[in-house]
């Protein structure tokens, strides 16, 4: 049997920039498109041209896609030709293969928000597609409120879109705008406008979370027709979020009915990376990633309950609906080493380490994980701290020098022109080779600008390692993440640093403490000994 | 028409507690089961007595409510009678009005992981479910991953569940256990099922968030003919959790055609507390709420984009399904570069502050923003800033104190026993009503661990304000995010404070600064100035 082919349209740099708190870099939206390429979704809505200046900014500096990139705007107002619309034209001047324009589809919102008659917003949308498709770009038409539109006069809503579809729109865009709709009632409508002409192979469904059925609504839609699927990474989008593409993805791919009825253009290859490109987000958002989501979370394979555990150990289908490495995800066994260490020793070997299949280090070290997991640490992107444990539980992690005590302080005050002037101060003193040494050093950087009490600790730190100093003379801290997170019944403080040096290397260190001071010094330390090791001082 | 009663079923404190990290005390169970009677719910399944202890204590000292309280177990195991089993006897020594036995309904686990014949497992069901009718009790029968034994071999599944029935069980409740089952397979098996002869009126359905369908999966079944439903309050559970009864409730209760056809014991006020019942159970998990939770979290109603928070302003039907306060919630449209001049001057009424259109401080209130966001601040999440902000503009902010100077110190050293520890001082130097203050803290807590400096820094600060220390007496710090930005051209701090007080008032401050300690001082102040505005001292 021939699949039919389900596209996938992914509106994470748009949609998902609406998100509380989210405001990508264009940096940060080049990283994430090439994400979503490698992933395989076919279409990626870049933002709104003209809006606002990242969005200009990224389309001007897009990577090359095998996906179709789009820009997103607004059909024309009423009153001026399509060729005359400026808001319009900014769309246009984007560049982009696709073009996909948000109209009204909601009678009440053409009249109530608008202000227009109900015939001068469908000659907007007919006349705004047309001028896409003249200059021979593909349109797609975002109907907004179409459920509502729908529950109040379908005879309206269907005709916006059949305008719009009369107009040369390659796909109308079906949207719950406000996250009201239900999946029965999604499918429902959806097989109604489809029997009343609007043909299902040109429509795609746009839902949000706001009753937690956005994932159900979409999969409600594909069931009566609709062969366009637009969501976000993660559920990012506008208040509850957007339909999540990091569960639908796995759910179209590998469960039935989907998966032998449709062809959705990601392959198992790019599947096996879906847990690590939901994390990537969540890093680049600085979020802890959420434990329980489905199919990618921490937790998602993680198995509690006794009666589960012991059975998994039987048959891991027992419990488990498909198996984590599908999507990039693990399983995880409280009270037992068995399942990770496999794993483990593949993680060691890419560090340079070979650990023999039944080293007894091997569950030493996934137990000294699973604890200091518990307290809050994370290995999961903290490479580097993940091999200095791994070396010390196999002996092969000298100590280096001891760190005596340290004392930093950060004062604020007025300097003598009666400014406010913050100054941190960091001593250090270490013992190496049997020698104590005091190093002191302040935040203050060629520029005379304060760096704060992590930057003055760091340099107090690497001034005086006696015949280590050397070697770290090149080392630089490039990042500092801190996030507050849960560490056994307290909350506590985890810092991430990464590192680099004139090798181009790049690495991550953790520490966790209920002192940001400390957790930053932990993590520090962590980036000093692991640059130690692998610069052949570990001798 | 008269509705049908629709019953809730509430899992929290058996199933929630298998979410990873979760291990509620007695204390904790009680509270949240007296938040959860109040709510309304019909059961309260309160643990597996004699499986744990704290289950079992809960049990002994479990509160009156006016839901059944429910002991959870499994059916008696083969070649010993109900009468027996010990495991058994612990649940219905427990005295529940209410006994909910879990027990195989799929063939494949009978045989795998019991190891015992198909039909040994249906009198197992029988004669437990027989021994509970006897001792004059509700008797309830969890057919275990009775869709994917439906799927392999139906007429087992549905011997299984008439076995219970039979024997007088009240409910049998289909299981979805490994959560693979999708909403549309849920409402055909259940609509099955009921045609072959299971009554829907003692049907339960029980689901999990594998694939992020739990919550329709459960609107599914209950569209079908089931008559109870089973989650968990911000569904919480084993892996990626069960459903959330925070999201099934409302939707139950407010929405078509759900809210016309069924009774479901919560009433409006109830209802009203949904949000503070869902907050509470993430104060006692020391969570951060999910901002993205439907119905209840903080971002459910915030509008970001400029087309949507300028409808909003018009008429907030255009973008909200449901009336926010109808669960307790609130309306949020943040400040961002994204929104212009109408929507600050409804951000400004909603702080209290009415300011006329036109006003030229909405021009310079805008224009700082911007200027403070490209130095890395966000007024997106601080509202509390936000509002300092404004009132400094508008000339409606008073001083209250100046702060002269500070100094922080942070110290690692060996202690007597030769032990590191970490201890942090702060000095802050303030005038107030012309008089100067000096004020030092450390930053051990009441159980002397160090909290770290930017609490000591806080305790300092407070602790001698004058008149105005009384006011802050009730004020805490329960969150504190940073994350490192762009401010210029310079990476800089940016740390986000959100504050509490007796009132249950929660606001958030931002501070930005390449030191990290002055950043956090900055938000701390003002969470500290907002607070003073809010309790009348801006005279």
């Amino acid at each position: 049997m021939t699949k039919e082919r389900l596209y996938l349209y992914d509106t994470t740099l748009r949609d998902g920039q609406q998100t509380q708190g989210v405001q990508f870099s264009t940096a940060e939206k080049k990283q994430i498109a090439q994400a979503l390429d490698d992933l395989g979704v076919d279409y990626i809505e870049g933002g709104w041209p003209g809006a606002n200046p990242t969005d200009s900014a990224f389309f001007d500096e897009a990577p090359k896609t095998k996906a179709r990139l789009t820009a997103f705007g607004m059909t024309k107002r009423a009153g001026r030709s399509a060729e005359n619309d400026d808001v319009l034209a900014a769309v246009m001047n984007a560049g982009t293969q696709s073009v996909c324009l948000v109209g009204k589809a909601h009678d009440y919102h053409v009249t109530a928000a608008l202000g227009i008659s109900l015939e001068e917003n469908i000659e907007n949308i007919r006349a705004s597609i047309a001028h896409i498709v003249a200059q021979g770009r593909e349109a797609l038409y975002d109907a907004e409120h179409f459920f509502d539109g729908y529950k109040d006069n379908p005879g309206y809503a269907i005709a916006a879109c059949r305008a719009a579809l009369d107009a040369g729109a390659r796909w109308v865009v079906l949207c719950d705008t406000n996250g009201g709709a239900l999946p029965s009632e999604v499918h429902r409508i959806v097989a109604e406008v489809i029997a009343a002409g609007l043909p299902g192979e040109r429509l795609g469904i746009h839902t949000h979370n706001d009753t937690e059925n956005a994932v159900a609504c979409s999969l409600a839609a594909v069931e009566a027709g609709v062969r366009q699927v637009q969501g976000t990474l993660n559920g990012l989008g506008e208040r509850c979020g957007n339909a999540n593409l990091t569960s639908l993805i796995p759910t179209l791919l590998l469960k039935e009915p989907y998966a032998s009825q449709f062809d959705i253009g990601v392959n198992r290859g790019a599947l096996a990376q879906l847990t690590h490109v939901s994390r990537m987000l969540d890093d680049i958002l600085n979020r802890v990633p959420m434990r329980q989501a489905a199919y990618v979370g921490a937790s998602a394979f993680a198995h509690k309950a006794g009666l589960h555990a012991s059975a998994i150990l039987k048959d891991p289908t027992t419990y488990e609906h498909i198996e984590p490495e599908l999507v990039g995800n693990a399983r995880i066994i409280p009270m037992s080493n068995q399942a990770g260490q496999s794993n483990l020793r593949r993680r060691l070997t890419e560090a340079g380490l070979d650990v023999e299949k039944g080293n007894p280090a091997l569950g030493r070290i996934l137990e000294q994980i699973k604890v200091r997991e518990d307290l809050g640490y994370s290995y999961d992107t903290a490479q580097g701290s993940f091999e200095l444990l791994a070396r010390a539980e196999l002996g092969q992690l000298p100590e280096f020098f001891e760190v005596k005590r340290y004392k930093v302080t950060v004062e604020r005050r007025k300097n003598k022109y009666n400014r406010m002037i913050s100054l941190s101060e960091a001593v250090v003193v270490v013992k190496v080779d049997g020698e104590k040494r005091l190093s002191v050093s302040e935040s203050v950087d060629e520029t005379g600008s304060d760096r704060g009490p992590v930057n003055a600790l760091a340099k107090a730190l690497i001034k005086d390692l006696g015949r280590y100093s050397a070697v770290l003379d090149d080392m630089r801290l490039v990042d500092f993440k801190v996030r507050i997170t849960q560490g056994g019944t307290e909350a506590v403080t985890r810092v991430i640093i990464d590192s680099e040096d004139d090798t181009g290397r790049r690495w991550s260190t953790v520490g966790v403490s209920p002192n940001i001071i400390d957790a930053s010094f932990e993590a520090l330390l962590d980036a000093i000994r692991w640059k130690l090791v692998r610069d052949g001082e570990a001798k």
